[in-house]
């Protein structure tokens, strides 16, 4: 059997009752290390599983996908997740590989960002398309997701957007070489995100293209949702560029028509006391009692 | 401290490791009854947090949320809800209270339907609003959900049907005459829910109206997501509405724009050898490659 094991999405105690079980009867344990982290590292993780973790990262998972399958016919394969298995596409892959291998699969579900996000107060119900924000680099500046937003926008949903993680990333002189060697990890903050997102609304503001989004937008940070550190911080667009909200994971939210229970929640965790304080009045084309 | 802690989806064991210490040191443990039910009842999750669970119904947690707050200020209390507990607005509401009244929160994740779903293999990403769909009575047939259904179709989503759960509900002459008897609880199916909106579909097409769903479009039935005997069928709405999936609980996905390795995913859970076999033919309105 192979197992999808959700980590959850704070430390080595978010994994379920039933995950832990499992991970400590399988014979070979791995950790999926390139779509998310947790606020621990994969020391952290085997002391407390008591079992030995392989890191497997994107081109093993693509490429050596017989190697994390072999035996799993005959004996028990674990495969971890931070937050729940079915985030990322090359999972589906990995179960229709085993699936075409003969090999049963089973799913032990857990808390991802996708539910998570939830706790600040936003209803899930009304969340339109997922987008992701990649790292502009000085010939790749992509500006689709902005258009996702504003359709989520113009039917009043809010847009969790998932900011860009860089694992394992080489130099294009590295890769050109053939060399591995790998950059630092790096993860954009939502300062970093926000920003992003100014420039494009002031890019086509100036080509006469309305975007429905603009500074005084409110917007959600959200700093390593599920940890004891949590940080979540609501205010306007241009408030968040600013701001600060410590290490990783970041995710951001645009938000859309905003309930009244919805204000209440997120005047919790108002960037500046007033930021919310006159929603009603500021930004009233988002807000209707 | 207020803890929120989320049980998961399938049975005692999905509760995390974290939520599992945090029960038993609580104080006083309540369990939230009414917005979602795990495959074990209250007394398998007595027996196995060893615990007392005080049942709090929506009456109790609308109308007496003082006493679920009660020395929350200086004790420890824990709420459990099934799933994450951010799915449910009432949630939101006792957090404001907790706040208003002092008290700290803190809130344990776990997976809820809204992103386990992702283990049919459709991508979360994929998804757009998400709609509840109730029981009609003779008095009461809402359809507004199709219409989000097809704001959704038309950028290409998804849509997570939520299906209805009727407990603690009182027939009208009960409710009447005041007395507290209850109905026996009833989960909407697949199937139900499959009718409903076949019925919806033939009623707008007899008046010109074009829903962008017909009897072919393609769609997901999950029962019991996350538990031992899940069972997901994917296949035409009208075979979803001659498919028995077994107990509680159901949802039902309606499928937008199908990317190839979804797909794939789809076939594996089939409703018919067939079902998604001329996938690309049958509905190529939904499918490019």
């Amino acid at each position: 059997m192979l197992y999808f094991i959700g980590l959850g999405l704070g430390d080595a105690k978010d994994i379920t009752v039933k995950g832990l079980e499992i991970v400590k009867q399988c014979s070979r344990v791995y950790l999926e290390a390139y779509t998310s982290i947790l606020t621990v590292g994969k020391d952290a993780l085997e002391e407390y599983y008591g079992r030995e973790l392989i890191l497997a990262d994107r081109d093993m998972v693509e490429q050596e996908a017989d190697e994390i399958l072999k035996g799993a016919d005959v004996s028990d394969v674990a495969f971890l997740v931070v937050g729940d298995p079915f985030g990322a596409t090359t999972h589906s892959d990995l179960v229709l590989r085993a699936v075409n291998a003969g090999i049963q699969y089973r799913v032990i579900h857990n808390a991802s960002i996708m539910n998570a996000v939830g706790c600040c107060g936003l209803q899930l119900y009304n969340f339109g398309e997922t987008v992701s924000i990649v790292f502009w680099t000085d010939t790749w500046r992509p500006e689709s997701f902005c258009d996702k937003i504003k359709k989520n926008r113009d039917l009043g949903m809010h847009t969790l957007c998932l900011l860009d993680i860089k694992v394992k990333e080489q130099s294009m002189e590295n890769l050109m070489r053939g060399r591995k060697i790998y950059e630092p990890p790096r993860f954009m903050t939502v300062s970093q995100a926000a920003e992003q997102l100014l420039e494009i609304v002031q890019n086509r503001r100036e080509r006469g293209d309305d975007l429905a989004i603009s500074e005084e937008t409110i917007c959600v940070g959200l700093a390593r949702v599920g940890a004891e550190d949590q940080v979540i911080r609501a205010g306007t667009l241009r408030q968040l560029a600013s701001c600060d909200l410590g290490g990783p994971l970041h995710s951001m939210i645009v938000t859309g028509h905003l309930h009244p229970l919805e204000v209440d929640m997120l005047r919790l965790s108002a960037a500046t006391p007033d930021s919310l304080q006159d929603l009603r009045m500021t930004d009233s084309s988002t807000y209707t009692s």
